[in-house]
């Protein structure tokens, strides 16, 4: 996959695959520490890579910072580091092992030297896990940086991360891989899946996972659309038939988040992921503690009580997400005092301002709500960081958990008050419609288009200089400039806010699209030009993020399922209150709401049965993975086996012997 | 732990550990063929164990079965089948390893040669694995009984036991050690604690889970009954103060079974069940099928579709359950018919027999109740095993599963009925109390007594035949007559029917105490007994079963779970159907219902929150368990590195450069 070294880059004289950006202050003490460290072999505890600074430039100027490194590896090493990071490959029966040197010929596309063996993203992953286990020796501090303080075992480039001595480590694109790609993923019109290999390939299985993720949602909203279409066409002010709608709504949210289990599970195993075993995880770069020995790997690091951190969940953490879910509730009485008001005004005189005066409200409130959710997000994130989670993965439950109940609210508590309190479905239809495209605007804008004028401003300034000095006729910029150019690029922050995204939309519709049916039609659109904005975004405006391994979508499929349950209960309590049923209960209230909560109940039962019944992994993944634990168990009995008749047994009958006779 | 060899059972020269019986008309040739194949060395397919024939004791009659044999094996063997079944013993540093030959001497206890190492329990549990793991070679069926065919890889101890060759497979009671057992554990009255760690070394860990959950269900309940008591000797009448109690139940059944969990977790642990892995599962002696090949083993062996076991599953045994549970509602109505006569009766003319009238229907239902259970249990067995199940775990699943229900609906619909539709707090708690008693009294009779009272005839039989012959002086009965004792006695079914016996009392406790406090007082006088019966039925009413390795108490977890969800939502209905309640809402019933149903919604939520903050294994646990894997990860990245120096690197870079030399 990796392209040769090319002749004109003649700076380097291997594949530059990863760039650590250092501090332009660093002190050239520390620098020839840290390449030495890193090109040292495993004997002398380095993690023997190759390790180049980067060339000014042709002719940079002093503002450009001189302290660029590539890192590379050679291939032999690269595969060492496949086994060691537990990589899955395809093995030549089909199934799926953990690749080893030792019989790396009998797996797949393994041809000749296996230098196309492992694709760019998978080498670039490597590197990275190699640079995480460089471990401090004897080093008390970084030479040159005495506050940088290092103890036996502690990572060093987490040290330097958050120390701000190394400023960035990010890998570099492959241009024409990513010419490729974003060819076949959204430059040509097609009516074709997206290229989900190819992407898992370029930016690994977590992306991948969630571009799959987002192409089964669209494709799950297609028979919600096409119900959804002739119901607002011909039954705009009818709410009976929406009873059949809302009973389709309840039983699709189940099937579809059960069945993508199973899609997910199988990409997952076609990728190597499913059966991986997670790596030991290192806690945080900004975790802080006092310095202890961690009672799991008996190293010495920073320990923090968890005690302490409980505390600052339940005591600091909570009300505080309680008073900020409170202040959302006061904005949407005043959103309401607003409505009231621009009714009051049409309603006196009703003239075409007025009638667009009646929409202001809901904008404003739509653009407000999309504010407190930024703010909230900082916050946050503030507060997260503050509890000192000592492992990134409970950071991350703790932030997700923090903004969906937040963003949750904020988007759907207006709607439950005009769903259940006020009872106007009119008003309702109103709102969700105004919320769900002006979210949806704000966001396409704010995600894709103003990060990409940025970037085209500043590629165009770099573009300038470059052709100003060089006078370079083809658009092809040389090495240096590009991989300053990529530093340059902002950061891709990971999948959070694109999950978060599709499931406020997951939320619209299975919460609300019984009275609002073109919601899905409305998710549906969104969804595509979510597809492409969100390709371009990751080709074109972001650095390339490191891949990162992932079996599933996480906690973001609780997260959906929560939604689910939920969805049956107000879509329940929508068709108890549509007045279709409450005919079939002329004389009594009381019989119609126990007859809608036993319904209820047995929805709920029954989806629970269902996700009982419909099993997780598809079959012919479950044999292929049984097959592989029997074919390891039977190794294992069979090397016992052996070993029993020529260790255990033999020596031990003689032992027996001398016992016996020392017995006698 | 085993007795060395006695000098006065001369007939074997080994310790007898297991049981084999053949049927007494088997072929001479057969029998050779077994007991060869038993005691073959490994190379040449057998399993090598010691196996001897039991003498007919002293001048045994024509009528007794002389096909009895006793399996025992070697210490070095009994050693190495403990690595081989993936034993886990208590390391030298207070951790729980999977015991390897190879450093034996670093496990705690393991003295000298070892023979006291491994618990008897554990040594015929590897027996009954060795024995099962005996297969056939190139046999085509067993010599003499040309109908019990056989293929490679084939089980030969199942076919013998599906053909009915080979009658029973048991293990032996240790004389002197049951009796330190049943002295502490039942004999001596105690206020302590089951020596839960004894049964475990006895009976083995499913058997110690029982005993411990029904341990910590008993004092789990005692707070529920110190509550109970003052409420039913002062408010007899007063409804209004159960919703104190009703909300307390509803939190404790959820707590309750969370911490039981934990606590399982940290049984399982230091009995060395937690981490140990799953053997393979073989097919259960019973199935049947086409002969084809196995997916995953590649094995040749019976095959039967999926599709067609569903067809059997959804098209006849899911519409037999319907059919039964509607007999069983039929039931229910005639008994409310004899209810009502009986009223009728007694409001005519009240007599002291009229009084007592009263409770004969109830008394009739609960026998009735119990009859039908067992017949259920018969059916739901055969359709069970015709479903014809490959593995014994989706057997005894699908079997929990139908008996379950049907149980669940047998004991509880009448309550339900009377609760909810004629709304009758008297009589409901009438029901409940000639319910539980009843169905308490004819359990322990069944249960333990008459088992008791049957073996008890059996064994003075063979007391009276023996001191007959030989005039023995002391109670001490020899080897041979010993054997065919126990070979006498009845089978354990396994903890099934205890199981189900603490769900249905569990399911009174937490579904209606609220209405008949005392309930809880019942169950825990109840569950005392219970104790004290099964231990002495284990001990001598059953033979001794194999012990089961389990690391939780399995599907019943899940059903409790189910169970405490549905006490929710009878707690809050019983809540808002009291008076008290009423009286907040004196208007408008249906504002107590929506608020009942809110408050029920808000519970279930808490609850299912509550599920995953509690963490289900305690930390310490969790600390040692994630050392144990950090150090193999550990130990597998030094092995690979090592590897990785040695082989990987050095061979390729010579490769690598004839490669090169190639290209050019």
């Amino acid at each position: 996959m990796v392209p040769a070294v090319s002749a004109d880059c003649s700076s380097t004289s291997f594949t530059p695959l990863v760039v650590l950006e250092l501090a332009s202050d660093t002190k050239q003490e520390a620098i020839a520490w840290l390449l030495s460290r890193i090109r040292d072999p495993h004997q002398n505890g380095g993690i023997e890579l190759l390790v180049e600074q980067l060339g000014l430039g042709d002719g940079g100027s002093e503002k450009e910072n001189p302290n660029l490194f590539l890192v590379g590896a050679k291939w032999q090493r690269l595969l060492s580091g496949a086994e060691e990071v537990g990589l899955f490959k395809e093995f030549s029966d089909g199934s799926m092992r953990g690749f080893t040197c030792a019989n790396k010929h009998n797996f797949k596309h393994f041809e000749g030297d296996g230098d196309s063996f492992l694709s760019m993203a998978e080498c670039q992953y490597i590197i990275k896990h190699e640079l995480d286990t460089l471990r401090a020796k004897d080093e008390t501090h970084v030479p040159g940086h005495p506050q940088a303080k290092l103890y036996p075992g502690k990572s060093i480039i987490r040290r330097l991360l958050s120390k701000g001595v190394l400023i960035q480590v990010f890998p570099l694109h492959e241009k024409e891989e990513l010419k490729r790609l974003s060819y076949s993923w959204y430059q040509k019109i097609k009516l074709s899946f997206q290229p989900l290999d190819d992407i898992r390939r370029y930016y690994g299985e977590g992306q991948a996972l969630y571009f799959g993720f987002l192409e089964y949602f669209t494709f799950a909203l297609v028979p919600m659309a096409l119900i959804g279409v002739p119901y607002y066409l011909f039954d705009w002010e009818n709410y009976d038939k929406y009873v059949v709608f809302a009973v389709f709504n309840l039983v699709w949210c189940t099937v579809i988040l059960e069945l993508w289990k199973r899609f997910s599970t199988s990409l997952a195993y076609s990728w190597g992921t499913l059966s991986r075993k997670k790596a030991f995880e290192e806690p945080r770069p900004g975790f802080h503690g006092v310095l202890g020995f961690n009672p799991v790997t008996g190293r010495e690091e920073p320990l923090y009580s968890n005690t302490k951190r409980q505390l600052c969940v339940y005591l600091v953490s909570l009300p505080f997400v309680l008073l900020c879910l409170y202040l959302s509730l006061y904005v949407m009485m005043i959103y309401f005092l607003m409505e009231g008001w621009a009714l009051s005004v049409h309603d006196e005189e009703p003239t075409f301002w007025t009638r667009v005066l009646l929409f202001i409200p809901s904008i404003i409130y739509a653009v407000v709500i999309e504010i407190m959710n930024l703010v909230y997000r900082y916050a946050a994130e503030f507060l997260t960081e503050w509890e000192n989670h000592r492992l990134e993965s409970s950071y991350q439950n703790q932030l997700i958990l923090k903004v969906l109940v937040f963003n949750f609210f904020n988007c759907f508590a207006s709607l439950f008050y005009i769903a259940f309190a006020m009872q106007d479905m009119a008003l309702l239809r109103q709102s969700l419609a105004t919320l769900l495209i002006t979210s949806q605007i704000l966001n396409q804008i704010m995600e894709a288009f103003l990060p990409y004028w940025l970037q085209r401003r500043r590629n165009k300034k770099m573009m300038r200089k470059v052709q100003k000095r060089k006078a370079v006729a083809e658009a092809e910029l040389p090495l240096a400039e590009q991989v300053r150019l990529e530093a340059d690029m902002s950061t891709y922050l990971g999948t959070f806010d694109d999950y978060l995204e599709l499931f406020l939309l997951f939320g619209y519709v299975s919460l609300f699209s019984c009275v609002y049916p073109l919601a899905a039609v409305l998710v549906v659109l969104n969804n595509i030009t979510e597809v492409y904005s969100d390709a371009f975004k990751m080709c074109r405006v972001f650095k390339r993020p490191f891949s990162e391994p992932a079996a599933n979508i996480g906690v973001w499929q609780l997260a959906f399922e929560a939604m689910s349950v939920i969805a049956v209960v107000t879509n329940c309590s929508l068709i108890g209150m549509s007045p279709q049923v409450k005919a079939y209960f002329p004389e009594s209230e009381t019989q119609l709401i126990l007859w809608t909560v036993a319904i209820e109940h047995g929805l709920l039962a029954f989806k629970f049965i269902l996700s009982f019944i419909i099993p997780d992994v598809p079959k012919h993944i479950q044999i292929k993975l049984s097959r592989l634990e029997f074919e390891s168990l039977e190794a294992l009995k069979k090397k016992r086996q052996l070993y029993v008749v020529g260790k255990c047994l033999k020596p031990r009958s003689s032992q027996r012997g001398s016992s016996e006779e020392k017995r006698r």
